[in-house]
């Protein structure tokens, strides 16, 4: 996994804004992307019962599939905050929209941070005066980016281009992290011009194979959003094309959020392959970056083949079949339990990438799944935490 | 929780040995319980799909419904070890059979320790030798409650009077607990007759309410074993409160398993009540007590309500009623978000056994769960292991 530096294509239309409002103290904290155009657009939330109340309002925004803008804070998710809250991220939308000339059922908001505080929108809202004369362009992605990260350890952003469109997709991390749909905060934006239909089946396809494949914690967040603008002012592509890039860079940005865990060390890969169906391959997937003796065994790299079993003959309701299994470590060069005990040391302790292969001989379907190790940084981070 | 210090109440006819057989090093690896007559008994296993050796075998012979023995070693589960591995259990049981001239279908053996290593059955059967001679009575069950121990830090032992019948339990944890029936290895010896038929029942009964109500760090082991050696020689008992105390023995060992779970400070532990099903309060409560952001929380107390919405949130297929949902937390006196903050931050640092009520508010089910809080210290153990 690399980690980025620059942009490499930037979309044509998208204006940026991003400062410090004082939510919690001088670091940067409220972000806004926004289309010159109404952009065809598609979101996926949170599947944890509890939501946030911006999530409430992007659920019933984005049925017109279509937005112009999205406006984010961190330091303070806006969740089990009641009417008040569903104000105030109401208010966020309202004023982008008034400062804008726009209809607020075009901006998306987002918050995230510190659960069941009022939100301070009066400090939101005084960032957002005379938000046109702030806006920059082309968009200041990395910036935006940056404005949204909490105990993220570096702004996270991709870009693609796609014949004359580019695509760019920005994410934050870095906790309570097992989206079952999206995961965390990650939004695209494009000049490509898509149907909104098309648009919303391509997100989901893209999140169920890269997002929705990652934890670093076992913890569902009640904020998690993963949106998606269109502009279409590159014209059309081919849907094939674009769905297979974006399923690259949704791919990239998990990778890096897996890294960017809180307290990870490395980030780990597992495939699971021939399962008799996907769902399994995911499940077991899922049990094993899950699992904290393994996460804690890939942490130090001990070769410990006891607790991948374990991780395996845990996960419930799928179909296993133990003398057809087969288990194999790295990636170029395979390493099985008949390899010598301290080239597997070498390899686990050396790479801060591991690879993990789970052949369940039971069937033909895959899936890859990403994690990272458990340290007691993220122990650290999470309990000497003050809310 | 109290720690214990002494039997109080010791059941007649059993007999115990326990040394170092040299297994790893020079600490204790290997007890033996005896029954002078075989006892009538029942047994659950681990729910992983992948079993030790001994499982297999243990398995096998309970179907029978009668023990005399029960052999343990730790420092090694005998677990992926192949024929070799099933070969070396049987080894072992048939040692103790002909030592003690007894059928080798009347002892149950286990294994603890580290998974996929050659079991050196030789240093336990030499440790065997002349078993009649080394047995004492009444059993030391103090002595073989330390002798299966692994990274547990205190030995785990309860006992309780019932007519003129006694009832001892010993356990150990410490890792590796989310057992799923029961968990670990806990064995119970009684002098109280009761029929197998009975005697089952009355174990899943209580496991159910206890052991199956416990994770340390959500992974299932291989291993668990729970057993119970019921010998008659104090006659019959009143059925109803054999039930009662057995189940109030498990209760304590498994609170003891899950305050002494690997670098845990605290025992946790969390009553969801007035939910519509049992199954949907003990879900709750395990992805409360399994999430690593509220166990963190609990480590340094913390008082972030949003953990806990979260936990309780992501939890799969329940049915949740959001405004008729209440938190509370403490015992005696229960703070709910009306608390003073500082109240609620007192508790949580304060106390080294925390307790949460989740009130569902859609029914009329309650399940009670049992866990610990995550520290450092757990990585530290399972990182920096060497198999």
């Amino acid at each position: 996994m690399k980690k980025p530096s620059i942009i490499e294509h930037c979309p044509e239309g998208f204006y940026s804004y991003h400062t410090s409002c004082g939510i919690k103290d001088e670091s940067l904290d409220l972000g806004v992307i926004y289309s010159e155009n109404p952009s065809t657009a598609s979101a996926l939330f949170t599947q944890n019962a509890f939501v946030g109340e911006p999530i409430k309002i992007g659920r019933n925004i984005i049925k017109n599939g279509s937005l112009q803008a999205i406006v984010v804070n961190s330091k303070n998710s806006n969740v089990a905050t009641g009417l008040q809250g569903h104000e105030n991220s109401l208010k966020i939308c309202k004023k982008i929209a008034s400062e804008m000339k726009i209809n607020e059922d075009l901006v998306l908001p987002s918050s995230t941070g510190v659960i069941g505080r009022p939100l301070p929108v009066e400090k939101i809202i005084n960032g957002l005066n005379n938000l046109k004369t702030k806006l920059v362009k082309p968009a200041d992605f990395i910036g935006f980016a940056t404005a949204i990260m909490t105990t993220d350890t570096f702004p996270k952003f991709v870009s693609a281009k796609l014949g004359n469109a580019s695509i760019v997709g920005v994410a934050k991390g870095s906790g309570m992290i097992e989206p079952n749909m999206a995961t965390m905060l990650a939004y695209f934006f494009t000049d490509a011009q898509i149907n909104a239909h098309a648009l919303h089946r391509i997100l989901r396809a893209c999140a169920s194979k890269s997002f929705n494949c990652l934890s670093v914690d076992s913890d569902t967040s009640t904020s998690d959003t993963l949106a998606i603008m269109a502009n279409g002012l590159a014209g059309e592509v081919n849907v094939v094309e674009f769905e297979n890039t974006l399923e690259m860079l949704c791919t990239d940005l998990t990778k890096m959020i897996a890294r960017d865990g809180e307290g990870a060390t490395k980030l780990f890969t597992v495939d699971v392959i021939n399962a008799d169906i996907f769902d399994s391959a995911r499940k077991i997937g899922k049990s094993i970056i899950n699992s904290p003796l393994v996460k804690t065994m890939i942490y130090k790299g001990d070769p410990n083949w006891g607790r991948i079993y374990m991780a395996v003959g845990k996960t419930k309701n799928v179909h296993l079949d133990e003398p057809n299994m087969k288990i194999q470590w790295g990636k170029d060069r395979l390493l099985d339990s008949n390899s010598p005990i301290s080239e597997l040391h070498k390899y686990l302790t050396e790479n801060e990438e591991i690879h993990l292969t789970v052949d369940l001989g039971t069937g033909t379907e895959s899936c890859r799944v990403y994690g990272c190790d458990l340290t007691e940084e993220y122990v650290r981070i999470n309990a000497y935490y003050t809310t």
